[in-house]
């Protein structure tokens, strides 16, 4: 793990919250992007080395959705950066992990992705990442 | 803000959170400390230019008590690093954000910090900090 990519909050209403966070962080977001596989619209907003990453859900059945109804709005996950995501997953498997997407997957910002279950860390759902273009 | 200065994560026992987290960041915790006024024990990793924080309680009130008692282990806060949070929570107050702590109070890791009420973050609790030396 190299450094936090980015975190993941669950809003309700994107466009508000767009708003709302660049009040706070004191910058605009740089990107928007629907992920239609996920059910999901995001944006992201620049911290440092790291990104804040807002999602709405877009389909009611999207895992977003189910977060937002189960807990509300809030952080959803944290997603760091790695090297190489393969043989990140083969170490976290042998550390007794368990890895939801032992291919990754596809993601936002032109990332390969995969979760971690967050039943074995502390209730944190964690997202490796790595650039597609790396 | 600069940056995601740490992200803090309550767990129920610090000693094996500690070890689960060692493994999955590939780094040991450089610093532990216990707060008394907040009622925590606290462990710091590194992480690129941000920190995992994690939180235990050690008293049956304290705020990570009462937050494990109502929604279980999980990210608690996020950090964000400013050079001068009078001046941050001047700005935010005009924004409409209601901060919890007008006047800076002494945390962990050496810093002034201060809490934005979640209520107007999207569910997020968010700090601001200041090193004490800067």
């Amino acid at each position: 793990m190299n450094k936090i990519e980015h975190l993941g909050i669950a809003v309700k209403d994107i466009a508000a919250s767009n708003e709302l966070f660049t009040k706070l962080l004191g910058v605009a977001p740089y990107k928007e992007e629907e992920v239609a596989s996920e059910g999901v619209k995001t944006s992201f907003f620049e911290m440092g080395e790291s990104k804040i990453e807002l999602l709405e859900a877009t389909k009611k059945d999207s895992p977003i959705a189910k977060f937002l109804e189960k807990k509300g709005e809030g952080i959803h996950h944290i997603a760091f950066a790695v090297a190489d995501i393969q043989s990140e997953i083969e170490r976290l498997k042998g550390e007794g992990f368990v890895v939801l997407n032992e291919t990754p997957k596809r993601g936002a910002d032109n990332k390969w992705v995969a979760f971690l279950h967050p039943k074995n860390t502390n209730g944190v759902l964690i997202e490796l990442c790595q650039d597609i273009d790396s």
